[in-house]
């Protein structure tokens, strides 16, 4: 079992979707992240907070394994967004965003952290990506997000990113931004040119498709759910589960890395299933089992002859 | 090995996509479906065309085993849709509907006929529909599909139909359309309370996902494809593998029919690789099979122990 360091945000949400709304609630790409990663071994965070971040978050983040020696209390306020979703809850609008303590975030790596061998690079600045990988010893693996902001305006610092990473998990439309093509086997066939990454792609109520340097392709469909109340973070809390049973096995072969995508996509089904980290605080392993063991009835097709006479 | 009788369109369809575009050419819901479920087992055709189809048309249906004894040549013109695609090739826009010699369309099944085991009633009016399950002896499996038109201007006639039916297959759209409501898993559910029918929802390009009375779920994500040329008749051709598996098998238990929604899924990503039925044409179980096993090695998730530690 190997640790997880996670750079990445911190934040104050305000969330409305078309079945209630949060407002000023703990959100944050590093948050969902560590949050689903800590239920398969330890992570450690990088990330700042302002002065106004409740004390009650940080025992939060304590009580469930998560090594806080890499998170800054600063002066100012703490990071925030808001947005909302319309019904078809594929589709978000931000409202705002405020950065505050996140324009001075230095995003320094903590002796101790230096030799954590799975790094998260979720969803920030990719300059403070960049930052974090420079200080590193050698890790072992390297996965990251970005977003539609980064794509457009720091594509440069995105792609250098994306020489050193192992793994390059986005959004479906992040990957048509990326290409200008909807075409998601020919974009993909794209984006692998700017590295030696595998490319991972969240389809949301889809499900996920793998894309490898070696042309190989595994696709797998989304837990079907009944109550989706909040989709923000899903997209780090499938990272979370994905990355953090990587790190529990601490084996890359693509078995395991097929596996793992199911980890990652039973663990955002909860996460989406209630505003901020709600369904994540009190998650187990147990429940995760038990759906799990429902995913696998739902989509295992029993061994099928391709002859079809 | 049974048969399946189909009434449905065949027409002659104008289409525009971001890749190109085919004036006047075979299409209709009846088409695509046979050409489709031929590969599996013969096919008997109730449609009506017009004084215009030409004889090469006909001549592809025979060729292909496809029964015409119960194709009405009729002296209008026959039915024509024109429509294109967006940039998604998810969203569809009609341009233009001629029902043509569709108005005089008595849909009677001819005697030899009615003793047909496997029945596909294809979008056309749910009237219609009714007018054949009347004519039939006994059939054992009875299948349908609809459309927006029918679900907004029909509904009275489609949920008769849907009394008599044992798969109700419809795009997801369709389905949400249906229930006003987005969410597929509590759309489901109403949906299921019309009959007693399973329900197979088409996601297009992300798979199908498979809903019984007796609340078991099946989803299969859809073979990822480069080269998206039209995907009309995508539905109809998914349907005929579906129904075409099962009427080969002749068997109706959970495993013969997920595998029956591989069969679709992977018969359709072959006719929207082309304008038409062209991709259909030529079609070989060999074809399928290939890419059966490729879709099983992009799909197949090794054993995975719900055991996380």
């Amino acid at each position: 079992m190997s640790s997880i360091l996670v750079i990445g945000t911190v934040a104050f949400d305000s969330v409305k979707t078309p079945f209630g709304e949060a407002p000023e609630v703990l959100g944050g790409s590093a948050t969902f992240f560590a949050m689903a990663a800590r239920l398969f071994t330890s992570v450690r965070l990088v990330a700042i907070v302002g002065k106004d971040f409740p004390s009650q978050h940080l025992k939060m983040f304590e009580k469930n394994g998560i090594d806080l020696q890499g998170l800054v209390r600063s002066d100012g306020l703490t990071f925030r967004w808001k947005g909302e979703y319309e019904e078809n809850m594929n589709v978000r609008r931000t409202l705002e965003t405020h950065l505050n303590v996140l324009q001075d975030f230095q995003a320094e790596v903590p002796e101790s952290y230096k030799n954590t061998p799975y790094i998260f690079l979720a969803n920030i600045n990719p300059e403070l990506q960049l930052k974090v990988l420079d200080q590193l010893n050698h890790p072992k693996l390297v996965c990251c997000d970005t977003m539609n902001l980064w794509i457009i305006n720091q594509r440069k610092d995105l792609e250098e990113v994306l020489k050193r990473v192992d793994f390059f998990i986005i959004s479906e439309e992040e990957a048509q931004m990326i290409t200008q093509d909807h075409n998601i086997v020919r974009g993909a066939r794209e984006i692998l040119k700017l590295g030696h990454f595998s490319l991972l792609i969240k389809r949301g109520g889809y499900g996920a498709i793998l894309f490898t340097q070696q042309e190989q392709v595994f696709a797998i469909p989304a837990y079907p759910l009944e109550n989706v109340v909040d989709p923000t973070g899903a997209g780090d809390t499938f990272a979370g589960g994905f990355l953090g049973y990587l790190a529990s096995r601490d084996r890359l072969d693509l078995e395991t890395v097929q596996r793992a995508m199911v980890f990652g996509n039973i663990t955002a089904s909860f996460a989406v299933e209630g505003f901020s980290v709600d369904k994540l605080t009190d998650l187990t392993r147990d429940k995760v089992r038990d759906r799990l063991g429902d995913f696998l009835r739902m989509t295992h097709l029993a061994p099928v002859s391709a002859n079809v006479e």
